[in-house]
């Protein structure tokens, strides 16, 4: 086997390209759905990759990946924090709509009741209707009762944190940030499960990157001779920062840099078992983020690179993410867009390569982004709506984004409303330094008549985030 | 020859590279020294290219250079505004040394009688003396009466503008920054120059980077026997911008954007010349910028990514360069670099490639960096001196960076010091937020170590900046 594999790399690259695409494009009628990926990070930065200008943290595995996809330059998480970010991506739908969003508490906390309302359609159950067999492996954070957990979800296999690192924490921790300076697993109460069962509390935080990738590995060893879906929210860089021996003190950017490299080491481990397996050509991969940097973390926070602020807000630092496609012989090699995507559009995306139906019975957000991963048409989505909690301060629409409102990510400010809005060229001006408002009030009015067609049809659902256990619902 | 051509691309990488490498260290007693070309933005920021993360600029033959290259993340200008980067670039010394400096006019204007002094020795005068063609294509800014132009330093040709393209404003032209809105050539009466005589006035400045580049072709075509030394300072993206027809309107960026689309295309014209005529094996490209991007021109300033401020500031904005080392059989590619390397290292190198003897009698602040550009070793640089005219305002010594003094860019507001200086660790804190003075007092101390020994040895010439055409000297 391996002298066969090696005389394929000794082949001409075009020569070797065209017939790959040959195949691929014969293989198209016969052969079962693609198996989906998602590599789903923490916290991390817009600015904080190599292929997205990071000048001193090393990603030769996503640079590559990059080189080998689509890289994303406007791609957008669907809400600025955690909770509401992660309900999006897996439902497809705006978080106001099922109620995984507050105004009060931001995301879930150990004392929190709620999660996911199971009346919510995952793409895990959509993907595992139509055959699939589905696994979360890491960083949950919608729901940790147990009628919550990803396996009330649709997904067969669960391994990971039902919530952040840095909750739960205990007496031994220092107050405050200090904790996160020289971070201890004794510092933060959290568990590590499978399926439903505690496996260890605390969690050994500097193993969890390496056993998160190990069970990813196994997974897709086990499953290859079938479709899957594998949904891999990495629990770094979110703070307290940790990182195996291997990778402690190796990298130049500090222990934010040790985490961002070991995870990059692990999205390479992951793309070497696919084409190990051999099902590389019919797996499609996306990598991007949940939210944007932790700024006020100091040096324990990623960057937003040029963009303006980071997790919390609704600036762009706090929502656009890294983001890339990666699909060999489907997605071709080297290509840059500045299209516009969101994590909202992954449900839809994926259920269409799948060949399920997306539900009819509920609004969703997402829209199919194949034919901008296969080239083949321009992006479907040119809106995007910026929510904090259930209220929309942002919108953008084309290179246009108009904000209602803006505040920073955290600190006692109250939100700061613009009438009229403000609104920048995100292609001319992607810092929002300059406010264009007076120069386009035809495109601010063409933005208002969206808002008002997406709030005519809005119905908000109840927020899951602020029952509390033991109190009355 | 396409046949043999074409054989070649079918050979398998590996065994290509490997017999490309032996190819090359077999040739290197042989032939001739390399040619030396250096392409030189003038006001781009660190975060201007696509493969230093800017989202809605396109530029895919820097990115090409980049990949086939050494691409730096830690390279500096050795000043953050024009005149005394570009003296600093053409000697190797800092341009207090030269007097090419000073705290009260930054630059040369269109009054100024001084310009580089005839004593200083230039890469042009030193590479002629090893035998090289030498031309200079593009904007000068060392002095534009006729006993300062680059003939009189050293270069056998020059076709461009001796300064700024901003300068010499006439009546036509709106009051300030309104100018710069929708510029038309008019409103400079700046010159375009061949030698010593004036071709154009005003230079039609839509036509310069066509232009500019038609030029270099020619030179490269013209020379391509024998060693040539092109220095290609582009006048753009200093504003006024311009671009021409086929670029003017199409970048995602507005008129910056097309700007740099436009010198992106011209380096990729220029690698592509240097292939066709067969000499891209024996060429060192260089490619950099003189400062920072000018951030109080708004949409139409570049910018600085993740880096703190922008030209004419010693924060690392104002003096961190995206810079690219090309040559193809000599510097691996896809290589990135965090160690350190200036402008002011182009001399030293240069001249030891060209195997010219580096002047003894007088200070040289650059180092040869062929160790780092050919992989054999470490940068031999390790620390940078940040002037601000005459006056030393921070230090890099490894990651560290000292500030004695820091300053807006521009505006009215005065030095402020600092005892202890401000310390900032670049590779955890590239943004300079986080000052950490008070964790490392011994690395203070052996940077004030270096300084008094820098300041030692250091006699500065009398400014040549100030003196004013019809006064006396």
């Amino acid at each position: 086997m391996m002298s066969i594999l090696k005389s394929w790399r000794l082949l001409p690259t075009l020569l070797g390209m065209a017939q790959l695409m040959t195949i691929a494009a014969m293989a198209d009628a016969a052969e079962p759905p693609p198996n989906i990926v998602i590599l789903f990070a923490d916290d991390l930065g817009y600015g904080d990759l190599g292929c997205y200008g990071h000048p001193s943290i090393r990603t030769p595995n996503l640079d590559r990946m990059a080189a080998e996809g689509l890289r994303f330059t406007d791609f957008y998480a669907a809400e600025s924090v955690c909770t509401p970010s992660r309900a999006a991506l897996l439902t497809g739908r705006l978080p106001v709509r099922s109620g995984m969003c507050s105004d009060r508490r931001r995301v879930l906390f150990p004392d929190s009741a709620g999660g996911l309302p199971a009346n919510e359609i995952t793409m895990a159950e959509a993907l595992k209707s139509a055959g699939y067999v589905t696994a979360c492996i890491g960083k949950w954070h919608l729901g940790h009762l147990p009628g919550h957990l990803p396996t009330r979800h649709g997904f067969d296999e669960y391994f990971g944190l039902p919530y952040s690192n840095d909750m739960d924490r205990t007496t031994a921790a220092p107050q405050g940030r200090a904790a996160f300076l020289n971070p201890r697993d004794a510092y933060w109460n959290v568990p590590l499960l499978r399926n439903d069962q505690i496996l260890e509390r605390p969690a050994r935080q500097e193993h969890l990157t390496r056993r998160y990738t190990e069970e990813a590995l196994e997974f897709i060893r086990r499953h290859k001779s079938r479709p899957f879906f594998l949904y891999f929210p990495h629990t770094f860089p979110h703070v307290p920062l940790f990182a195996s021996d291997r990778f402690k003190g190796r990298s130049a950017r500090g222990l934010y840099g040790d985490a961002v490299e070991e995870l990059d080491w692990s999205v390479g481990q992951v793309l070497a078992a696919l084409r190990r397996e051999g099902v590389a050509e019919r797996t499609l991969v996306f990598f991007t983020s949940d939210n944007g940097p932790w700024l006020t973390q100091s040096e324990q926070g990623g960057s937003a690179g040029l963009l303006h602020e980071g997790k919390g807000s609704t600036w762009e630092g706090g929502m656009r993410e890294p983001a890339i496609a990666w699909w060999p012989g489907r997605i071709g090699p080297g290509r840059v867009t500045s299209e516009l995507g969101s994590t909202l559009d992954l449900f839809a995306t994926s259920l269409k390569l799948a060949g399920a139906a997306v539900p009819e019975d509920r609004v969703i957000d997402g829209v199919d982004l194949s034919p901008l991963l296969f080239g083949t048409g321009p992006s479907p989505r040119d809106t995007m709506f910026f929510y904090r909690g259930t209220r929309l301060y942002a919108v953008r629409h084309g290179s246009f984004k108009a904000h209602w409102i803006t505040q920073s990510a955290y600190g006692p400010d109250a939100p700061q409303e613009h009438n009229p809005p403000l609104l920048y060229h995100l292609g001319h001006d992607p810092s929002e330094r300059f406010n264009v408002a007076d120069r386009h009030p035809e495109i601010l009015d063409s933005i208002v008549a969206i808002v008002r067609r997406h709030q005519a049809g809005l119905i908000s659902a109840p927020t899951q985030l602020e029952s509390l256990i033991g109190s009355s619902p």
